[in-house]
């Protein structure tokens, strides 16, 4: 099969990857959507230490598993796999195991590939009436719910997201559905416009005072847009990181402990959730979509979505 | 009168510097006991940009005060001084006031002196039957108890507290009283021995495995310190900067991210549960004490206090 395979710095396309096989308990599936994010672009740049086949935002239809009543089934995928055995996979779930494997991020495959096997436990199936260029979308808009999962947040508090990208999009329309005054901020006026047609307040980062947001969501990954997001958090409010930082960015913990602020890590989020949301169409993900490409010009799709401001970049793998 | 004063990077024991006049809603203070703190140590090397006098841990008794019925009355006073009337001021209270004022810490003289004047609101009174010794503890054990104002801990979850020294130890004596297992940890084993005779457990803090413990205290204030600390929390744990740390120390976002940990920055406390607490005889602070010595000698004081490992050093004002 083919699979967009990254080793030892290199990315290609492999026309002719191993087809996995599925254990018992798991199902094989075709891929039939994909979606590039960012982290995708970090672990092409050798973040990870990752090896293997890209890729964990997809839609696919599974086409063999030992559960025959799975076959045919459209489905999403959690990207978490746990040893299900360990005190943190039954308290806690597969996404903190020490052992997991993470889909095309750690030690399991990912799905820019015609296939992949995931447990089935891992598969959630997807409405009919939702469309492979909406549900593809689960994963990062699960991303963005986990943070209503994390924190109460009245509908009274003011929220600020730092980086109008593609998940910090997601987040500030998904923290706005509450009735939260929501404020997307960016370096430059172009990234804003997405945002504003989202129906969000948008502005400058810099031309907003120092504790000015009870809530402040950092995404964008880099140091700035960290000492951004702590300078604007009012004393004893919260700071959410949503993306990883690479090496160690040095901050000001003095304002953490002085100002008494809460920072939390937020990670992976609820696929049901998601899909309700998808499925109501209040978010309207599909209009982030610059590209598809098919898998075969996997490697233009990935030039694409690293282009600075570039929104959301589909992969199709065809053959379904 | 005497007073300890900061400036430009010396400190002097001044013998005339002037007495406080009090304003209308605030008391003088012959102050009658102080401690030192590392909040101190730090004013002395330059840290916080003060001038003035130094020192804000005290016990002391009114002697001039429009209200009457304060006169004679043996008080401990809070630190933070508010401006009353913004709305930070009125929903949260002094300490993060935007034009707050901090006794011997920010913008107001300290009481290393034989006078100083507070607002009545600051003060508390202290029940006759708790001595002076103990009673100046107020302001660390109330530090300390700030934790549980913050955070539900429950009992059968586990802390550690990194950094067994002055405040550590109150902050893991106070964290133990609801039957939580707390473990102590230090760098050398010289700095285990009280609290392991205060009943904690104690250990070496590179001999514990990464995730180990589901609360994690930082109360070094140094980069090794707070690296080691995050290195112990548990995925969905919890940080407490117990700290503040000069400049902008680097270190792994990518774990708070990725294991979504909860860091949480912990200042002051509330004074009249810790006065209860002084009162119970639960935490016997007294037997840290190290050395008292009179404010004429306070220089002499704070070179002992900034000895490694060093225990709480006391100023006697004299004269009551």
């Amino acid at each position: 099969m083919r699979a967009v395979v990254v080793k030892s710095g290199q990315v290609t396309v492999v026309p002719d990857y191993p087809q996995p096989i599925p254990s018992a308990g798991e199902a094989l599936i075709q891929v039939k959507l994909a979606g590039i994010c960012s982290t995708d672009l970090e672990i092409v740049k050798g973040y990870y230490g990752f090896q293997g086949v890209l890729g964990h935002e997809f839609v696919g239809v599974v086409v063999d598993c030992a559960e025959q009543s799975w076959v045919g089934q459209r489905v999403v995928g959690t990207i978490s796999l746990g040893c299900r055995v360990c005190a943190v996979c039954l308290h806690r779930g597969p996404e903190h195991c020490p052992n997991r494997q993470t889909l095309g991020i750690w030690h399991k495959d990912g799905i820019f590939a015609d296939y992949q096997t995931l447990p089935i436990v891992n598969l959630i199936p997807v409405p009919d009436e939702l469309p492979d260029e909406a549900a593809v979308f689960v994963e990062p808009l699960a991303a963005a719910l986990r943070i209503r999962e994390q924190l109460p947040i009245r509908p009274s508090q003011t929220i600020a997201v730092v980086g109008p990208g593609r998940l910090g999009l997601l987040i500030g329309k998904v923290l706005s559905l509450s009735g939260n005054a929501v404020t997307m901020l960016g370096r430059n006026e172009s990234s804003l416009t997405l945002p504003q047609q989202w129906g969000l307040t948008a502005g400058l980062t810099g031309s907003y005072l120092d504790n000015h947001f009870d809530f402040v969501v950092e995404a964008t990954g880099n140091e700035a847009g960290l000492r951004e997001s702590l300078r604007l958090v009012r004393p004893q409010g919260t700071l959410v990181l949503k993306s990883t930082f690479h090496g160690a960015p040095s901050f000001d913990l003095t304002k953490i402990v002085v100002s008494e602020i809460n920072v939390v890590g937020s990670r992976c989020g609820p696929f049901v959730p998601a899909l309700r949301l998808l499925g109501s169409g209040q978010v309207p993900v599909t209009t982030t979509i610059e590209g598809e490409y098919p898998l075969d010009q996997a490697l233009t799709a990935l030039e694409h979505a690293a282009r600075p401001g570039a929104r959301k970049i589909l992969l199709r793998m065809g053959g379904l």
